[in-house]
């Protein structure tokens, strides 16, 4: 029996989880998706576009009805902080609001909203923790509208990104300055804080946005990691002449150049990164893309991914000379390290699971999120639940309830657990 | 020898080819390419473009002062008449001058000026022939501003495709009908002639736009007739899926599914048609063409052409069941029967290259003309030169300057044979 005053630790993290309203947790899902509702039922909400500003307003207005703070940087990312006992460094859990041009509900909302949900559940349970607990909102995550992605989160670890940050320009021409002097406009009165203070830890809750779990019948996912990845262009140069007079042994035709090189780029892939191996050509564009002239120029995207570096380093090595042998033009665009998680934030996540008696599964993050660059600030780890049919980036982006509502039990309990450090 | 007053049929036809004036060809090919001029050598001037327009306005000036009238109908076509001694229908030639969008200073041009060149050279050789003779700029052949290709000619040999025309829209938004207001302004004073009148005949001038005259080593292409094609354009639809979460046997990526049709009705193409096969997969759309994102829709183009009209038909059939047996969606976009061009014109061709001394060999025109169309509506045929390296459609168009004048000495022999019938 516990007394008022005499919290047992162990009890609170239990208690928080157990304090997660499943009603409220939905319904805030459905209210942030009405900013920038698609009518297919998905969510267009541009970084720093009219629609995220509206956005960021509402839930400016929640997190001061919970009685949090909220300060915001010098990327407009948001901090909502409930204060602890101590003035300790802080827990830190939060994810993205900004959206793909066709996206779903959850995607980056879903770990902002149960964050949000355990701050409601800490008061609702009437706990005070030693440590602050700290939600973030970190600004374009998903680099569709300014580009790279995950601006905000990588700024805050390393706030010397900024200068060239500000230059980078939508697809109208805006720059991301204009789009934060917006901003401060469209919510004067918060806070702006200098360069990112130490946290304690923290702990990034996410759908998979893939189809593991749902293929092993698991409701969690203890992410140790993220994939490297390795984006290139290629480019095959041909020869554009008539598609009626030109004999086809005499024809140097880019797509037929192109598809060779995506066959031999895929089967080095395949080679030195087994199951684990993922390729994509997602990006193509052919010139000058007539009907009748033989292509004279393809360019094609490689975005490659494997949680070994080792791999990535040989594909690296193996794809400019496979691109030589095809007589390709190769040029990177985008590199980053695989990402090992913290190991006592991974056992804290084992312990929330064992103590909710929910099955876990540890599996590696295909996908990039916020935690990738939080991991150089400070101890970090993610949780993950199902995404029906693996699908994301995607009107059709959908999680059962339940495992929404368990996602957010286990945040709370690992999230209590580490204030109470 | 030869008296004034008293002139020998034959002598008018060496005697007005002998008159070509090689400089005055060759200045009046360069004057046309500067409207529209790229910096790379090459021609952008899009049909009824502002610099079509001006282009138009030049080569109306030099018309009239070749002493000849002009006229123009529905389609903006126009018609440059030199007047013969008797009322009888007249004998035509002429081409088109737009270009496609990177294209060169011949196709279509070089038949417009060699023409207006012919004209030049019966006023220089003082011959007045029995019928008149007319050079046609035919509108908007190649089809890359509005669709179909070859509107001014087929519109005239079959007006009622002109309300369908009217609307056919650019990229912009254009329409046909609104870009023909804007012509009627710009070159106002232009009488407007009905129907097409009656012609003895029609020759058409025009680069070979392929190799085969050039591998054979031969000036002149006798052109017997031109491929049959079709236009298809087939859709691959996959599922949009994260780059970095779906597992490579979990993916359906359309452009995998595009990749093997191309591969299918390649060699569907080949094994029907053999060594005349001429396949082409030009235009491609991808959505949403995300370096990140698993291609959910691949759209192409196909454009095969033969001159044997059963192998087009099994084509035709072979096509549909292969688009079902690989989940793909077929749109045919446009056919045309093989064109066989009428015999006498093509003795009246042998004929002048026999005067001329010039070795002609006889060939199928793999390219669609204003011909195509022209043979409709009166006796027909066609007259290549050699294109450089096969290079058409492309800034690198070209063709070797003895081989101009010699095809112009050629088409001012055949037309003042026809012109004295």
């Amino acid at each position: 029996m516990m007394r008022a005053g005499t919290h047992h630790l162990a009890d609170d993290a239990l208690r928080a989880a157990a304090s997660v309203d499943d009603t409220r947790l939905l319904a805030s899902i459905e209210a942030l998706a009405a900013f920038g509702a698609r009518s297919d039922g998905g969510v267009n909400r541009p970084a720093l576009s009219a629609t995220d500003l509206e956005a960021r307003r509402h839930l400016v207005g929640y997190a001061h009805a919970l009685g949090c703070t909220v300060t915001t940087d010098a990327c407009a990312n948001l901090f909502i902080h409930r204060p602890g006992s101590d003035a300790a460094p802080p827990v830190m859990t939060g994810s993205h609001i900004d959206t793909q041009p066709s996206g779903g509900k959850l995607d980056g909302c879903y770990g902002v909203l149960a964050g949000l949900e355990c701050m409601a559940a800490l008061n609702d349970a009437g706990i005070r923790t030693r440590r602050p607990l700290e939600v973030a909102i970190w600004t374009n995550e998903e680099g569709t509208r300014f580009a790279p992605g995950a601006m905000g989160s990588s700024a805050f670890v390393e706030p010397s990104r900024m200068p060239a940050y500000l230059n980078a320009a939508d697809a109208d021409g805006v720059t991301l300055g204009a789009a934060l002097e917006r901003y401060r406009h469209a919510l004067p009165g918060l806070p702006s804080r200098g360069d990112a203070p130490p946290a304690h830890a923290f702990v990034e809750l996410h759908i998979e946005q893939g189809p593991q779990l749902e293929n092993a019948g698991v409701p969690l996912g203890i992410v140790t990691g993220i994939q490297g990845v390795r984006w290139y262009e290629f480019h095959c140069q041909g020869v554009a002449a008539h598609a009626g007079t030109t004999p086809m042994p005499m024809r140097r035709d880019a797509m037929t150049l192109a598809v060779a090189l995506r066959a031999s780029l895929e089967a080095i892939a395949t080679s030195l990164g087994g199951e684990h191996t993922r390729i994509t050509f997602g990006r193509w564009s052919v010139t000058p893309n007539s009907i009748n002239t033989i292509p004279s120029d393809v360019t094609f995207s490689v975005d490659f991914r494997h949680p070994d570096a080792h791999v990535l380093d040989s594909f690296d090595a193996q794809v400019s000379a496979c691109a030589q042998r095809h007589g390709a033009r190769i040029a990177p665009l985008f590199t980053h390290a695989p990402v090992r998680f913290d190991a006592t934030v991974l056992a804290r996540l084992d312990a929330a699971c064992h103590a909710l008696e929910a099955p876990a599964l540890r599996l590696t993050s295909g996908a990039f999120h916020d935690a990738m660059y939080l991991s150089q600030h400070c101890p970090t780890a993610m949780l993950f639940v199902p995404s029906r049919d693996g699908i994301s980036h995607n009107p059709a982006e959908a999680t059962d309830a339940r495992h929404l509502v368990l996602g957010a039990r286990a945040l709370a309990h690992t999230l209590t657990t580490l204030c109470n450090d």
